[in-house]
């Protein structure tokens, strides 16, 4: 990330192979408890949307999150408590995506074009969402494994829409357009440029898409995919896109899980922010400027009080090291 | 934290109870395979310092990290790499501080002079540390259980010098110093006057100091221990209030473990940059804006994709409830 310090921390000793997490293999293919499996689908909220295989039983199913982080809840402007802080009610859309009707399904397991309708999915909803003029942001995001905060094993994924413009997007914009301002170009297309150049944290380059450990890589075996070419909105990607981009994941997470077992994982689609968001940057500055991208995060260890009290992650694998584990492995 | 957002979500039926996660039996007094246990002296590196008790032995030891996220080399300008990035080497100091003799001891089972004893030798390492030329930072922090990042079960702190000023330490200056230029006061003098005439967030208000659950609290039960006197930098800190501040520490975490069992926390000292650092704000500024104070950051839930994508954190537990529960905890 641009505007971070990470400390690139080499545990002595320890190769890719030792942070293995062993898959749970209790997992069977359907839970009658499971809420998210075949037969249970009256257990939650009504059906937003749906998408059916071939035989015309569901492959995909897209309903409302029965604890939402947000509610929707028309909009109301901030107000003052306290004299020092602003509350705003939690408006906002809060979508589960479940992505397969098989209860132990990882991403590698499903068929590629499983893979692509996924994403198909998330850019449908991305782009209906966005259309609600209460929101100034839609993030996509996928969390894998109790650790990495999944409360359901069901493979599944989240899209919140959010009244405000979170600050992490916001940070990212302010530095994406001022380094656009200041070279006239959008920093992941040099970085591409550049990386596949150099090669030592390049993991996978295609004429579509480049998977790459970052630089300044925060988790241990995070990877980025980026499109090649340009864009800033995700909701917008075309259909072929989405089937390199979609192609790139599922091996990315297979040559992960191949490295390091059944790793937990948050997965977040990087992109813009809505054109109804004031972010002080003109909507052309934020299509010159930011390139929607999936980020990877294996979470092999916890963040702690380091990280909490400066910002700055510890990460004992140097993304040099993680790139050519991940570069090595099948997939 | 202030030019922060938080997402507090009420998950409807649940009380804090039923977050209780049970303290582990299995840890007894002393385990002869703990590198921190009386005994094993000779496999940490050598003592940095040492606290004695009144029977010779010794009660807090400090010594430098055996795997320490930086490392005490000398300090070098930023380098850039790939005309995109900087990289500097990580010269740093990495030092823990072994709170007690004893293996399974939390704060609340040691005596309060003890507690009084590891605020000082935090200040004094801290005080020690800020002498280095090369040094813009010091953070003094403690993670307590394995879901919080601890690797050793033995109690521990660890102090960090930094090379730079840590980006989440200058955005809390940079806030500080905004607010007290246009209103003239400290953010958190200000506060505290606030939320003791208000009540509802006030978990405990003496004369020396007053323990919150935060507005906008990014963790469950989050709670932040503030000295009433107003000053920058903890090194600073002088014994009696040190003293009064143990005394709050020693009773929060005892109201913690009697709502929460024993739950996993990360305590950060939150203190100023050092006057070496060149944070664009005089050091007046500093001293009039910034006011330390410890965070006690449990961690019952899995930060996840939306916090890593958005920067907002859902909390479940309104802090006003968390207040509640532990203004009423036996301590």
């Amino acid at each position: 990330m641009i505007g971070h310090w990470v400390a690139i921390s080499p545990e002595r000793g320890r190769r890719p192979s030792d942070y293995r997490i062993e898959p749970d293999a209790s997992l069977s293919k359907h839970d009658p408890n499971c809420p998210f499996c075949p037969g249970n689908e009256a257990t939650t909220p009504p059906e937003i949307d749906r998408v059916d295989g071939a035989a015309g039983d569901w492959v995909i199913r897209v309903v409302p999150n029965k604890f939402p982080a947000l509610n929707h809840e028309p909009r109301r402007e901030p107000q003052r408590v306290l004299g020092l802080f602003e509350r705003m009610n939690g408006t906002g859309a809060h979508e589960v995506v479940i992505e397969s009707p098989l209860h132990a399904a990882t991403l590698p397991d499903l068929p590629p074009e499983q893979v692509e309708t996924i994403l198909a999915t998330y850019a449908a909803r991305a782009r209906a969402l966005g259309q609600n003029p209460d929101y100034r942001h839609i993030l996509v995001f996928k969390n894998h494994g109790k650790a990495a905060g999944a409360s359901l094993a069901h493979p599944h994924s989240q899209i919140i829409g959010t009244p405000l413009v979170p600050h992490e997007v916001a940070r990212r914009t302010r530095t994406a357009t001022a380094y656009t301002e200041e070279t006239g170009r959008c920093f992941l297309c040099e970085l591409l440029e550049r990386e596949t150049r150099h090669g030592d944290r390049v993991i996978e380059a295609t004429d579509d898409y480049v998977v790459l450990a970052p630089y300044a890589s925060r988790f241990q075996f995070e990877t980025r995919i980026v499109p090649r070419t340009h864009h800033h909105d995700f909701a917008a990607s075309k259909a072929p896109q989405r089937r390199a981009i979609a192609r790139a994941l599922r091996r990315t997470v297979s040559r992960l899980a191949n490295v390091l077992g059944d790793p937990p994982y948050n997965l977040v689609v990087q992109t813009a922010p809505l054109p109804t968001a004031d972010t002080g940057h003109s909507p052309q500055a934020i299509a010159r400027s930011l390139h929607w991208h999936i980020d990877i995060l294996p979470r092999l260890s916890q963040v702690a009080g380091f990280e909490w009290g400066t910002g700055i992650h510890i990460n004992p694998t140097p993304p040099e090291e993680a790139a050519a584990a991940l570069r090595e492995a099948a997939c």
